[in-house]
Order: C-alpha cells, then sequence, then structure tokens
C-alpha cells in the first residue's frame, strides 16, 4: 500500500487566494523498538509519518506541535493555511511547527494496509486499539529525535484537541500551553453516530470481514459512513441554508415519475434533493482518499478517549498539568456541543489547573474549525 | 405476504398499567376504482387496512381520524393509548375513532410486499411514489362508506401530521379541527437523514435491487436504516442521560484487547459502548416487524411532503382552509425542530387560518409524542 501524501481534501478548504506553506521536511520516523499499547498489544517498530515547518532554533523554544482530525494528514500547512497567514497563529519564521500523522491512518504512519514487521502479513482488521495516549507516547520518541524537548504550544481541533490535552496531561513538563478546540469526551449521541458509520462500513457487500481487496475495497459503506459523518460537522441551519428543500443541481426531479439509480441497484427511489446530491458527492470524494480499516481504527482511537478512564478522579487526572489550557467551543457544534466543551473545560479547571474558555460563534457546526480559518484565528488574537 | 394486525412494537410504549383499548372493527377497504397518483400512475383497486374505535353516533357529528406516523399501524388504541385515557383526548363512548394504515405500509394496506391486482405481480421496489395527498385522497373515499361525512378532529405526530394538515386544506368542508404535532415540510437535515437510511438499505448484500426473497430480507442495511432514524428521534440530552458513556450493559468492554463481532463479518472492532448495545437491540426488534421496501416507500411520501409545491403561494396553498388548526412543537426534538414547526405555523396563520401553537416541553426528542403521551394530553386539556 502507497503512502498517500497528497494535501488532505478534507472539507477544511482554505479560502481562494489563501497560501499554503510548504514543509521544510516531509518524512518518516521509525521506532526503533516495539510500542506498547494501553490495550496490552504491542505494535512493531511503528512508523510516524510527519511534515515540519520552519526550522528549530538554537535555543530550541519554539516548537510547536498541530494535532490533525480524523482524516486530517500530517501537511498542516495544506489544511490548516490561514493559522500561517501573517500575523495569525503560527508563522514560519518564529515558529518550528511539527505535524504528526495519526497511527492507523493511512496518509503515511503504520497503518492496518501496512504490513505488521513482527508477522510479515497486513494487519487488514486486526489492527490493534491504538489509544490517543499512544499515539503522544509515540509522538513524543518522534519530537525526541528532533531535539525537541519543550513544546511552545500543542494545537488541535476534534481528535487534534484530544492529542493536545493528553500531551498536557502525560508531558506536563514539555508543554507550555495547550488549544482545545471543539472536543470533550464523546457523548452518547457521538458515539452513537460512530457506531452508525462502523455498520455502514461492515454491511458492504465488499467489507469481507475487513481483510478487502486493495482494489476492491467497501466503497459505498465507506462512502455511507462518511455522509453520517458529515451531517454531525455541519449545523442544521448551515444545511438549510445550502440546500433546503431543493431538488438537487444536476436537474433530478425528487417528485419524478420514477428513476433508476444504478448504483443502489435499482428500485423506484425518485430524484435527489439537492442535500442528497451534495451528500452523495461528499461520499464520492471521501472513498477516492481514504481507506475503511483505518477510518474504523481512528474511530476507535476517537471513541474510546476519556482521558479520566482508569483514574480514580478528576482531581488525580489533571491536577498534574502545568500547561496553560485554552478550550474553544463552537456555537452550533452538536457533535461536540459548546456546552460540553466549556463543562469540561471547567471540570478541568476545578483540579486547579491555569484554563480559559472562548467560544467561537459561526453556523458552520464541528467542521468550522477547518471552514472558517479567518473567523478562528480572529478568536485565537 | 400476511396482513399483520399486532400492535405496532414502537418506542412509543405506553405506560405500565396502561388501558389499550379494543377497537370495535379493524378490517380492509377496497376501492372499488383505480387511485390516480400525483405522480402521474394508478394504484389498481388498492385496499386500506383501518381500525375504528366507539360508534359513529346519529348525528354523524362524532368522527375523529388519528392518522399515524412513519412505522405506526391502524391500532391507535394500542400505539396511543393515553390520549384515550378518561378525561384525555379522546373518549371510546363519546367518539367515533378512526385510523388507517399508510398506503405503502406492511400493516395491512396496498404496500410494496403486495401483489399489483394490475400486472398479477409483487410491487415490490417498483412502488410508485404515493404522496400524503394521495393517502388523503383514498382515506376521504374510506370515510364515504362508512358514513362519515365531516371530521370533528382530525390529529396526528410527524407523518400523522402531515395526513392531518393536507385534510385540512384540500377536503376543508369536511375537517372542523386538525391537530398537528411536531412536523412541518422535512428540512435539509431532514432528508439528508432519510438519505442515509435509503442507503444503509440498498447497500445490503440482500438487497437485490429491492426483489430480496421475503425470506431474506436486507435485515441489516434496515436494522442500520432504523438505528440512524433512532438517533433523530432521541434528544442528544436523552441519550446522554440514558447512556452516557457507560459499557454495554451485557458486560462488553470497549477498551478491550479484542471482541470479534460475528454479525459484522469479524474485525477487531472492540466491545460496544450501551448506546451502540441499545441501538443493536433497537434494529434488531424493527427488523422483526417492518418491511424494507415498506420503509423507503414511506419514506419518500415523508420527503416529497410539502402542501405549498405546485401552489403559487403560501396564500394560495393555506386560505382555502376552513378547520382551526393546533400546531404543537416538541421543545428538544431536532427533527422537526419548535422553531420550524412555530415558523410553519406562523405561515398558515398569515395566510388568514384560525391557528394556534403550543410548546410541549420534553427531553425525549421526536419521539415525545409517543413517548411522553400523559405530558401530551396535559399539553392538549
Amino acid at each position: 500500500m502507497k503512502t498517500m501524501t497528497e494535501p488532505s481534501k478534507s472539507s477544511g478548504a482554505s479560502p481562494p487566494g489563501t497560501k499554503v506553506p510548504a514543509p521544510t521536511y516531509e518524512g518518516d520516523f521509525v521506532l526503533n523498538e516495539n510500542l506498547l499499547l494501553d490495550c496490552g498489544r504491542t505494535l512493531a517498530t511503528p512508523t510516524l509519518h510527519y511534515a515540519v515547518y520552519g526550522r528549530l532554533n538554537a535555543a530550541r523554544d519554539n516548537a510547536v506541535l498541530v494535532c490533525h482530525a480524523l482524516t486530517g494528514s500530517a501537511l498542516v500547512g495544506s489544511w490548516w493555511p490561514e493559522i500561517f497567514a501573517p500575523g495569525a497563529v503560527l508563522s514560519l519564521e518564529r515558529d518550528f511547527v511539527i505535524c504528526i500523522n495519526l497511527l492507523g491512518s493511512c496518509y503515511g504512519s503504520t497503518r492496518p494496509g501496512a504490513v505488521d514487521p513482527a508477522t510479515g502479513e497486513v494487519y487488514g482488521p486486526d489492527f490493534p486499539l491504538v489509544s490517543i495516549q499512544d499515539n503522544v507516547r509515540a509522538q513524543a520518541r518522534l519530537l525526541d529525535s528532533l531535539g525537541v524537548r519543550r513544546l511552545r504550544l500543542v494545537l488541535g481541533g476534534s481528535i487534534g484537541g484530544m492529542q493536545a490535552l493528553d500531551w498536557a496531561i502525560h508531558f506536563a513538563d514539555r508543554v507550555q500551553r495547550a488549544l482545545i478546540i471543539g472536543v470533550a469526551p464523546l457523548s452518547a449521541m457521538g458515539l452513537a453516530l460512530n457506531h452508525l458509520q462502523r455498520q455502514a462500513i461492515q454491511h458492504d457487500p465488499d467489507w469481507a470481514g475487513g481483510h478487502y481487496l486493495p482494489q476492491r475495497p467497501p466503497r459505498r459503506g465507506l462512502s455511507l459512513a462518511r455522509q453520517i459523518g458529515m451531517i454531525s460537522y455541519k449545523s442544521a441551519a448551515l444545511l438549510e441554508e445550502r440546500f433546503s428543500r431543493n431538488p438537487n443541481r444536476n436537474g433530478e426531479d425528487p417528485w419524478a415519475l420514477e428513476v433508476r439509480e444504478g448504483a443502489a441497484g435499482g428500485g423506484l427511489i425518485g430524484g435527489r434533493f439537492d442535500i442528497a446530491g451534495y451528500l452523495d458527492h461528499q461520499g464520492q470524494r471521501f472513498i477516492d482518499r481514504f481507506d475503511a480499516n483505518s477510518y474504523l481504527a481512528i474511530m476507535r482511537t476517537m471513541d474510546t478517549w476519556d482521558p479520566q478512564h482508569g483514574f480514580s478522579s478528576s482531581q488525580e487526572t489533571f491536577s498534574r498539568i502545568r500547561a496553560k489550557l485554552s478550550f474553544i467551543g463552537i456555537s452550533s457544534d452538536w457533535l461536540f456541543p459548546a456546552e460540553s466543551v466549556r463543562a469540561f473545560a471547567e471540570t478541568i479547571r476545578a483540579a486547579g489547573v491555569q484554563v480559559d474558555y472562548r467560544e467561537m460563534t459561526s453556523d458552520h457546526g464541528h467542521d468550522a474549525f477547518l471552514a472558517e480559518q479567518v473567523e478562528l484565528v480572529r478568536l485565537l488574537q
């Protein structure tokens, strides 16, 4: 399985004309030992694919770690360019920015589609549960190799924020500040949405118990999973504004006598509404860039993240934090509602941590941290 | 395909001890002519399965029509028993209550699993688009046969409310009052949710283009569709209160080393959270009681409902209404948000119709009109 290094074609497209910074270096880091995972299994000498922007200064005090979300890549300059705009959050002149692909992701790190060095076989659906904390431990080894001891900032949205917080908890002496956007432990609704997506993939006729052929992946299932995800990343208000009850812009008529959709196997299911055409398009784009087993692996990483799991109290979990934390909730986010992010921030503050909370007003839903980067930067300034 | 006359096992279970009224009569009405549908096709001599409760009085002024929702049945006494409680909304002594199974539903009316009298073949996926208005026209013929000219009240929640409003629009001289609960034309988010459910069914390996064998229906797809529906019928707050991030109550461990789920075809997908166990259970219950092609047919009926479609203005659509309308929004409904129901009611009021709007405060989401019947009755009194 080839390493994909194309920029993430996520919905977080930057405004036209935005300058996309090029990485100083992009490559692989291989741990020279096995990574013992929280679940009890090991990943043999795992690879972390990463990109860096700018240069580490002599004082080694300008390092920033950006953590990507579910289907992002190490190329943060491509999916979060406005963060690098002049006067924004990061500076290629001032900062040494590192972004590391999640274990399990199909964008270059050790993943279900890779060969397990311990067995010589492709992991496939037997790829183990890799926790956020496992990722953070591996990332720390990569930073060691780069000569980075201390991070002036670690930041990310969604699963990226999960990593940022775990950095502050588990490497308290290495993090000065953490910026955590649009995230709290997944709620029952969030766990439900992931459960639906998992089934969508595993019901695909080409799923083959996860041992699908590379040339015949479970495309329809992965497309449906992405579409389920998409509605949770957007607000109802945004969908209403963009699509309302309009018929599909390609001319299909939902009230039509009959339309056979070949791809769906036939039946008089009628012309689509515009929102359906949009979702199908998003699903189609996604199956061209992502792998089903990778998607399942990272969803499980996301599901199981709860920093308090295994600790006796929130005090015990969070009181070790030394970094200053900033949380950002998004007003229209229904996957990680702003009130949950605020409550989570309050829990951590109650453990004696320096925490502030800000709210991003946007009708874009969870996606706002990618879709409204200019607004995000304004809030951070 | 046998006619199923079991009471609907929908989530609208009544409180323990609630008396379930028995119908005075339950049976089939067959139109003695073809029903010309809005889509241009015809249903040859369609059957309407129905139930009645109480008796028509001599003045023939005590008839009430109850319209059921997506997967309901004609047995309104079974799924809405609190409406019949002493002093509640309906009275078996005072009222003659009629409930008619939707065309397309697998609970007795003409449906995809039935034989088309015009061809001698099972409709299957070629069952035509039957609009809400088509249903209402057929229902009017059934009421004619019962000697019911005028309805003192027509009421329903969700798709039931769509029918109630279409009654008031298209049979203005036959309706005295209409009670419309938790409904407005589906928003983009609602259309999206139905589009996801449709795909879930049509991606099932046993879908067979809709020509699945009765003994081998697309079970997993229908289960997933129901689960997608379920999350839209419940509020996030309710799911959080009930399930939170608890592991599945059967003892599965989401952090476990490995669990193979046989039904899903294998893979290390881990133990489930409680919300996932609940959704799987709901899906399983549903596939034992509902038909996939019926589900698709009624979703399309729902999608395409917009009383203003084909009219030049809301004034033209609604000014013909003579009935007094009452709309009820549900505070935590995110499928048909209360603010949309209120705005819809305002649009109709602006056309000169007598309209009132009330809001039901509940954390049950869209399902509240079934799940919190006692609260609903209190609001209506």
